[in-house]
């Protein structure tokens, strides 16, 4: 199969159809925007995060969302209920190992998350490389590598857990470990939007839960889809508030003929 | 007494003199969403949801907001706190029972929480008719039914419990039981904004909050008062972003003129 | 030193060359702007705020702010970390006593939070009162007196806790307790956006976490920067929504001219 505007254009579309419900367990500080996010694109969110009912939900869930930017005791429980769920259900999951490396309750909790196998691990490079244990992160929450120096840490991570891995950057990057494909789009304003890479994460579940074959594509697809839309937003925007509310809009307008006019593989 | 736009216009004119301080136990995901449409309207949003200070505050607030959307273990000991005080103080409050039926922590503290005889339940039909025995949430936080199909169960809860029930679609009805009342403003784009049923929640109390009589009234005039803000929020937008900025807007100017062109009752 | 436009000028291009890390133990509600306001002037955010996590980052954080909004007990847990963590690592940090003096949670809290001597405090008339033993706030969480009112009271709080104290209102007081500063920008609308003023405290912290001195000086330039940019931000505006967008495009805008031409010292 080739990953190409048409393509990418056609899980848009297949992800307005189905509306996959995902279910985000995920930080306090971005719970708002990503919900939204999934919204504008056309899913349906569903921040299920306390122990006794993130099992269940799982189980129904199209797709889960694992984002350990603020991590309380009683979400970390949920967490490990919800992704063994998940695999048992053979449902999609996404692990965003935001910080991880440099602060020791969440670098603990993604070892024991990353055994039950994550569909697709989302990060910027220096988590990435934590987590691969090549490196530890900068400044825990930013980060000071470039998605290129993470690429050997990506593919090996994804090689180990039968993950596809993607690192966020000027140009993302997304392997399995084999096939690599890097996307030149998106904007300086998504790292002036907080959650701007958390919302990836939860998208990237979406498209997931449409079809669980060609993941890699599944993933590239929702990186590209986000990347054109936050394009779009940035066109002549008077500053990072303005951003936010113009990615919304985009995302709910952005179709197959957006994607080809922009798609910018590289 | 009549319920007609001019009722309306003056509940709102009431609201903005009395500011009536709204004590909101609700869902992480909208906190901030509530906060700001309560500010919009003239009330003072007071998001006090922890033990030992939750009954205490509820003695002293207009009225009370109790929304299940994400009931983590101290906000559920928060909540039967906060009741059990407002009950006593004779405070106004609504129940939110977002998502009961399909998930189990919430079904049961929904259940506790009834004992204390909620002066509104809102919510969509499937947790309407889950609250009243009569099915069960479709997917959990969406809905599947239609406000017309749970009109039986939202009479049968609402002389129940002694409560007005109001039930969210397309066209939301108000019901005590005997008198109903169906109001078709809105947009479709309150189902595209997190939180754009749960902050209807938190404005209903803030409504009954100015008054303790005639609470079928009251919860009306703030679904029109809402559902009309929206309408005018919708008009022309580019989408789900710019409609959550537009309808926060919206209720800032909001008066008894707006409701008099715009108040379609069905 | 002068404190005037230049001066100001000078930190606000200081802070964007540094880009402080700021971490941020804050109330549920208030997260996502605070970390919005930060992002957009420059700052790093990062909400870490859990036990075992806490007190390691204030070590590396450049600052941190802790806002009594919503103090869960794990939360609590953690702020008493990061505060030891803090002070140890001789950390600048920001104490906003949300409601303090009304609710006997986070009273307790503060008393024990004081014992570690905050750079800055940061709170309305009521809460300053409230912390200074003169007096209890009025509703809880917004304030029934005036900064001149609590004039005495923040002095003698400043004095007692060799700390700078920052007293919100439509003209703001900066004191050490010596020498004061009053400044006279902002808009009416600050007060109708949830986290107004809390984001105002994370923005001190940020500006502390440029510079070890002259910290008078850092708070006031912070409240003189974001209440610039709150008037920018209100010209011809809409309402509240498009107000708190229009405040964190001009916070990513403000520099050195916006301030001479609008500083209203009073």
């Amino acid at each position: 199969m080739t990953f190409d505007a048409v393509a990418i254009g056609d899980r848009i579309a297949a992800l307005h159809r189905a509306a996959p419900l995902v279910q985000c367990l995920t930080n306090a500080v971005v719970m708002n925007f990503t919900a939204n996010v999934l919204l504008a694109a056309g899913a349906a969110p569903a921040m299920v995060d306390i122990p006794g009912e993130a099992g269940p939900f799982a189980r129904v869930a199209s797709a889960v969302l694992i984002n350990l930017g603020t991590p309380r005791s009683e979400q970390r429980s949920a967490m490990l209920e919800a992704v063994a769920a998940a695999t048992e259900a053979q449902r999609p999951w996404v692990l965003d190992p935001v910080a991880v490396g440099s602060l020791p309750v969440r670098t603990a909790l993604a070892a024991r998350l990353l055994e039950f196998h994550p569909t697709c691990i989302r990060g910027n490079p220096s988590e990435v490389m934590a987590l691969a244990g090549a490196g530890v992160g900068g400044r825990g929450v930013d980060s000071v590598a470039t998605p290129d120096v993470a690429r050997a840490a990506a593919q090996q991570l994804a090689l180990h857990h039968h993950a596809v891995v993607a690192v966020s950057g000027p140009v993302d990057l997304i392997t399995d470990g084999t096939t690599d494909i890097r996307i030149g789009n998106g904007s300086p304003l998504l790292t002036k939007v907080t959650g701007g890479g958390c919302a990836l994460g939860a998208l990237t579940a979406a498209f997931l839960g449409c079809e669980r074959h060609t993941a890699l594509h599944a993933v590239a697809a929702a990186t590209a889809a986000y990347t054109i839309a936050a394009e779009m937003a940035a066109e002549g925007v008077a500053g990072s508030g303005s951003f936010a509310v113009r990615l919304l809009d985009a995302l709910g307008t952005l179709d197959g003929d957006s994607v080809r006019r922009r798609l910018a593989l590289a």
